[in-house]
């Protein structure tokens, strides 16, 4: 999507070969607007999916599973982070273990919001390990709802994640696919032609 | 606001005479139409205030947050909320004390997004104790930015946050006012007629 890669291009941060900072138009500033062209971008792709359901995760997945949802004109839920959920018996829950962050937290969906006639698109804003992902995924199969699709805004190709989601078979479409961060630049997977045909 | 005041009627569930669950399309469930609506209330009410940012808190300010953000065209910020911060110069940092958790969390902004010359609304899902409000009032203030606004979605009236709120100064607007929530049954402060025409 050109106009994400545009935006990563222009105020991302990379502060190592791993790490990509966007806080200033996703993680901690949000832009309204590419949100919106966003949830338009993933309506788009999804559209013949009959989706019945969004679910994304705490805190960055909100804006664009929002806009998505409203594109599509389903509800969204967000999976609630936690260090640690006693067992609950109301609640569907799943363990993510973050490398970065180096912390293992439980994420949670009331089973109130997930049927098992659900048609599930995922939502969330980085794909680097994919063990926020999957943990989504484990979720939405929990429920008997069937997960239709992963879309994600950053995808960090370099990293494991893609590869893991692809095994599950679910179909996954990544807004933005980064190949490199190496030498202080953002390479893409995808050359983007000038008419924005690609990726 | 009509629309709000009616979905708390319809799916909203009373705990006690202090605490409304709004979880099916709020707090964990995720109305999108509805807070387009509410974005759009919320900036037909300030749209004459010159705003430049809006500010909220993770998690559920955020869906409403960003769809008024969308309307005004301007960007929004969320305050992170973490157990307690190192102190970290790059950051304003509040504390703001829960009374229904029990239990006191630092939020907190990065200084690169808010400048002294930004004219502020800050957006939150529930006025109780008003502790969060005052919390974002005070990073803010830290920035040296204006908050010109208050945009809430629920205000439970029975409490003292508004009072405390409005010792501030600060413009207040409340979509859906609960004067109680005795005997199972929500209240609002204000009588809507058929037509819509208050509150």
């Amino acid at each position: 999507m050109q106009a994400l890669q545009n935006k990563i291009c222009s105020e991302g941060k990379v502060l190592s070969a791993e790490v990509l900072k966007v806080d200033s138009f996703l993680n901690h500033q949000m832009d309204p607007a590419l949100m919106q062209d966003i949830g338009r971008e993933f309506a788009k792709r999804f559209v013949d999916e009959g989706i019945t359901k969004i679910v994304t995760i705490e805190s960055s997945g909100i804006a664009p599973a929002i806009m998505t949802g409203l594109e599509l004109g389903v509800s969204v839920v967000f999976a609630r982070k936690r260090k640690s959920l006693t067992l609950q018996n109301n609640l569907y829950i799943s363990q993510v273990h973050s490398f970065t962050k180096q912390e293992t937290n439980d994420i949670s969906i009331s089973k109130e919001y997930l049927q098992a006639t659900d048609r599930v698109l995922i939502i969330d804003d980085f794909l680097a390990n994919g063990q926020a992902a999957l943990g989504l995924l484990d979720v939405v199969k929990q429920s008997g709802a069937t997960a239709v699709g992963i879309g994600i805004l950053i995808e960090k190709s370099f990293q494991s994640g893609r590869t893991l989601l692809e095994q599950t078979g679910v179909r996954i479409e990544s807004l933005a696919r980064v190949a490199s961060l190496e030498d202080g630049t953002v390479t893409f997977l995808e050359t983007v032609t000038a008419g924005g045909a690609q990726s």
